[in-house]
């Protein structure tokens, strides 16, 4: 038996500052049309897909505001055609953006619309702010102010059925809550944003939920590594192979740990025509191999039929958690958030 | 400054199901007689290293217990001439064994032992035993009877400072407890064994401490993923490719998201002609990058001088845990083993 879905990341390339939301836009749904081609049946678009990557500066008010979306995306006059060539298409989206709540709080969210359900299924808010409150004081240095302008997500790590996209999945009734349904039902979701990439905590919540296909988009500069001053100076250009490879080595390894599909959708290309970030948009299989990644550094397309069905060889025998984790060894994960040192000995 | 120490793998090829320890000391002996003449201060040597891999077997008791160390294992007259050496070289020793407690209990485990000391500076007994309690049915598999013959670690993951390998330490007081003291103390180390590598817990209890270097041995079979029967049929030297790239993917980005360095040390070869295990000893850096890593697939000394200070790039910046973890949203990591799914949608 095989449950199969074809998938795609797209891959959007420089956006500038004073882009408007509209230009974007048919960017954006250019992309999708072109998934309509191939006969995907779900395409993930970046983290902050609307806009420049705004957290590297820092703002007033109003210009801040306006990369924020207010109320309702789904209602959105700059956003909504999207969700309607969605639904037109059959085609579900993951969507990142930048939202403010009705009370003033700003989250790096990203939701899943489902064109077989006409609805936003799940919202994931970003758990993992990277950066700092205060702009950096080095005169040339790109900021990082998600701490600044996010709060980190409230809404935990939800696991998702999506229904309509595997024909053959189970009649309701035949299988009972709690049960494992691997090979039976729709498949199980979950989403993830940018840095959250590189918290191997991320991705467990998620797999001990059985996720089976874990999606994320990031803005990743390649220049930062050069900029914060490692130990062993770089060249800017060693600086994004870095990058890159930290991009790739976390994607691939957490999938594998987590016996999951993934799909990386990068925000990429030079904003302002300065602002150097990566590429390398990807979709990796359970066992962690890279099965299509993007070749340009500009709007792109990549897919590939993945079959959930893959996931079971690592979970039911690898990473079959119920028989290999030993919990009552972990308790420091979440009692305590920094490093707790082992006491120096005499000399 | 830098907090240089010079370290190895001692990587070790077959060992038969009749092979003597004395005849197993004399190959450890003579690694640590080649890591002396390269001033190497800490070797590592794999997971059960004084004796065939035997967890493969449905062995009787007699045979079985042979396998084991009985009683302190300093005392061992067969095991004892590797500490004088170790001793007489001051080269620190990681070596993992199969141990028998008083009480009759079998662990997993591996020891650190201070040459500068003269002493097991620390214990760690295996957490994640794989494989089964009961024996394959497929008359051809290779059984895998860890959870058979081991009870899972009581020691949780101790992290340790080791002392003598970096004379320009802190003097003692000058330091509070629980400061960090990245830069200033003895190097904090951990040790893992085997298949522990592959679960993200294990290197992150460790990280909590402040680990700089986790070290562990392992035995991995080459042609498990073939007799497995993964979805995707291989040969047997595929599955070695396979098990081989996973082993590297999952030692690098553990590093990598745990900001220290690491060394991995094989059990590796045809143990009795046939039995399959994979090489690829490997010393990797804080950015993932693997530094050294063997050639061959037998007896085989890796060596690099590493410099502990570059943990402080991860630690201190994308991996500063204290400001980026978000220990409210991990509550399912030790709360739960096995997996929960989200409920079925109704179609």
């Amino acid at each position: 038996m095989t449950r199969e879905v074809k998938v795609a990341a797209a891959q959007v390339g420089a956006i500038h500052r004073d882009t408007p939301k509209t230009a974007v836009m048919s960017r954006l749904i250019s992309l999708l049309h072109e998934a309509a081609d191939s006969k995907v049946q779900l395409v993930v678009f970046p983290e902050c897909t609307l806009t420049t990557f705004f957290p590297r500066h820092l703002l007033q008010a109003e210009e801040l505001e306006a990369f924020f979306e207010h109320g309702e995306i789904t209602d959105s006059p700059d956003v909504k055609p999207l969700f309607e060539v969605s639904k037109k298409l059959g085609i579900d989206i993951v969507l990142g953006y930048a939202e403010r709540t009705p009370e003033g709080v700003g989250y790096n969210i990203s939701i899943y619309f489902s064109a077989f359900e006409s609805r936003i299924l799940q919202k994931y808010r970003k758990v993992h702010l990277p950066g700092t409150k205060e702009p950096f004081k080095e005169p040339n240095a790109t900021n990082q102010l998600e701490k600044r302008y996010f709060t980190p997500g409230d809404l935990g790590f939800p696991a998702f059925r999506a229904p309509g996209l595997v024909p053959d999945t189970v009649k309701k009734g035949t299988v009972q809550a709690g049960e494992i349904t691997a090979g039976k039902g729709d498949p199980i979701f979950g989403m993830l944003i940018c840095n959250d990439r590189r918290w191997s905590e991320a991705w467990r919540m998620y797999a001990l939920k059985g996720a089976e296909l874990i999606m994320f988009g990031f803005n990743t500069g390649g220049h930062m590594a050069h900029l914060w001053g490692g130990r062993k100076a770089m060249t800017p250009e060693q600086a994004k192979t870095e990058a890159l490879f930290h991009s790739r080595l976390v994607q691939q390894s957490n999938s594998y740990m987590n016996a999951c599909w993934s799909i990386s959708s990068a925000r990429c290309g030079k904003d302002d025509g300065k602002y150097d970030l990566i590429a390398g948009s990807a979709i990796c299989d359970p066992e962690g191999h890279i099965v299509a990644e993007a070749q340009t550094e500009g709007d792109e397309l990549i897919s590939a039929v993945i079959d959930l069905e893959d996931c079971r060889q690592g979970k039911e025998k690898t990473f079959d958690f119920a028989r290999h984790r030993r919990i009552e060894a972990y308790g420091l994960i979440n009692q305590q958030a920094g490093v707790s040192e082992p006491e120096l000995l005499e000399k």
